[in-house]
């Protein structure tokens, strides 16, 4: 028999208990900030008909999709005919399953519509480090609102979502107008045909690329990257209403998706950013709908929880040891009694010897062993192990619960 | 250009607000009560390796599969060979990769080790009414245990979560020992060729099929059927230890996974199951490790979904309106007062007058909404109306979030 492999697939990762409580958590403390600023979450499948995924074309996101293969007499059928094998592929973002759902449920939804998906994505990138073939997205999007209030409600929830995550240092919100951006642009000597380049030159900016040269081959004056502009109107309203954002004259944010303003999230001293978005018009139009403003941003969710501290141990407070068959049931009436006061209580699941258990009980972390042999269970008492001093009190079961 | 779909594929599903809330809350629930027994959790990804997934020869569960084709060369060079065009697929269960994850990580893990794991799972089932192809399982396990108290600490801990997420009423666990009900067979004239096909028959008790006729053409007697046998001694630390556990001796679950000990928990007078689980041995023999005794349960999410109430309005409690841009400002203020006292609060998003600010706060269902005009805000005041009474009173801004 030959051997099955035990590590996930190459790009994928297992999480162990504490990276996995870390995780959750921190789903629960964006999902509650999300909630608290009037976003209501929405749920989409993982898999997406492939005629969705790649839209008109398919173009670049092709490359990145894992495409899921036909099925039965389809299977047989697209092989007998040379055609696609594939029918389904799994989401690479949370904005295109969104404007699905919008489109398709526009109707019965209010309008404007604010709404949050966390999730996970997938996308075939070559893997290598820190980079993951699956990782999670936290969005936040306002579909039918073109008033600023949209981008400020945005910002500041995601701003909101880092505090309560328990960053130290909140991170910075720098806003710009691609409207504005782009018209600099032209004044410094971009044409229809440069513009694109010359964005994608200036969004090089923070990587250590010589933007300059780029600009000046591309017949643009570099000086632009050094211009204090007037502030947009659009980020003036927002950096009146957000504590402490700043206008970033020359930030980009990719090119063909954001129609006007664009923000990122950075933190003073680090590099790249942990969190952005900005305001799109032509999410809908590739399901037939009329073009809908719209204004949304994100979480570099996986980026964020490498900045927080080390998660908490995600054991039991407590582990309540089984002297043996018969104790079994003192043992699970402490635990019982424990867990009904709220706190988390495990119940040696075996037979091994007290100090096996004890080994357990440190392995798991627990603050405290709980030992009930036979002259405790008479009295209707436990013996109380501090692990950390080694310290061990007798106390009675119906004060067990206060004394941990 | 062709139509795009609107609607998620065949046999997945859209979540809109009310049922996602209810999702999360329910996996934030059975979350919480599971930790609380002790259970730490652990995530794994939704990709698995072809091989891991089909194991030794595939079998049945190889036409459960959605799989994942093979990417740029190596798709190609699979192509040219006639090999195999697909390199991954997608987990159908959450066992298997509990098998493959304690398989890689015993040696650092507690031992025994008592995780969950709660995720979607996917199956290339046919699509039809009431079965999805993409669902839940909320998975608890202890490996490593044979002590009885593995199946007791499982058992317990579904039925808290099951009362934790408000079932009026608590299922009962229906437990059996198939090594009994295997000799009791065997007693009644199963052969090693027919007990098999007795188990299958067995396991259809529930489902209106002629038991009767299928075992008596298997050459085993009917009676057994009907006989009450004395209790296992493993069943019966089960009843002990479990309040209102039943011992049903003709429970079956399948009939190659579970070796000794298995349960079920059913709703009297609902046909079915909400979960259920039991003792495997084998789990992690096919990662080449010896066998190691295990106990797993789960819950029927989606039953469970289905058997609670109604979920609550996902929407805000309060809707701020915004009077104007000039007045934007105080309305935000406003919303972040409430939002730090905890209120879900939302900014309206746009420039529509009152009238439809106030139709989308009902749409919203929220149980107030907050105008503040130049007199208001002049008077650092707001206007409180009920929604559902059209109520209205004129309200401090510092006493907003204590009137609400």
């Amino acid at each position: 028999m030959s051997q099955i492999p035990t590590a996930p697939p190459s790009g994928f990762r297992d999480f162990p208990p504490e990276a996995t409580y870390q995780r959750a958590r921190l789903i629960e403390t964006v999902s509650e900030v999300y909630r608290r600023f009037g976003f209501a979450q929405i749920a989409t499948p993982a898999l997406e008909d492939l005629a969705v995924l790649l839209g008109k074309g398919g173009g670049e996101n092709e490359k990145l999709i894992f495409k899921v293969m036909k099925r039965g007499e389809q299977l047989e059928k697209a092989r007998a005919e040379g055609a696609e094998l594939a029918d389904m592929g799994l989401r690479f973002d949370l904005t295109l399953p969104l404007a699905r759902f919008y489109s398709k449920n526009k109707g019965v939804l209010p309008h404007p519509f604010k709404a949050f998906n966390i999730g996970p994505v997938w996308r075939a990138e070559r893997a290598q480090k820190g980079r993951y073939r699956e990782f999670y997205q936290c969005d936040v999007d306002i579909i039918g609102a073109d008033s600023v209030t949209a981008e400020i409600e945005v910002i500041s929830a995601i701003l909101a979502a880092f505090k309560a995550a328990g960053l130290k240092e909140l991170p910075v919100a720098h806003v710009n107008d691609r409207e504005s951006l782009l018209a600099r642009l032209r004044a410094a000597g971009a044409t229809d045909r440069t513009l694109g380049a010359a964005c994608v030159a200036i969004d090089k900016l923070d990587k250590g690329v010589d933007v300059h040269g780029e600009l000046s081959s591309l017949g643009v004056d570099p000086k632009i990257l050094h211009e204090q502009p007037a502030v947009p109107e659009r980020v003036k309203a927002v950096l009146d209403a957000v504590p402490g954002a700043v206008f970033a004259p020359t930030l980009v944010r990719g090119f063909d998706y954001y129609t006007s303003t664009v923000f990122e999230f950075k933190l003073p001293g680090v590099s790249g950013s942990v969190g952005g978005g900005g305001r799109y018009d032509r999410l809908t139009e590739k399901f037939g709908g009329q073009p809908v403003p719209a204004v949304g941003g994100s979480i570099g969710f996986e980026r964020l929880l490498l900045l927080l501290e080390e998660p908490k141990a995600a054991g039991p407070r407590v582990v309540v040891t089984v002297f043996n068959d018969e104790l079994r049931g003192a043992s699970l009436k402490a635990a019982a009694t424990l867990r009904e006061a709220g706190i988390a209580a495990d119940v040696y699941p075996g037979t091994a010897k007290l100090g096996n258990q004890l080994k357990y009980a440190d392995a798991r972390k627990a603050a405290y062993a709980v030992v009930i042999g036979p002259d405790e269970a008479r009295a209707g008492q436990a013996k109380l192990k501090e692990l950390a001093t080694g310290g061990e009190t007798t106390v009675a079961l119906a004060e067990l619960a206060q004394k941990v």
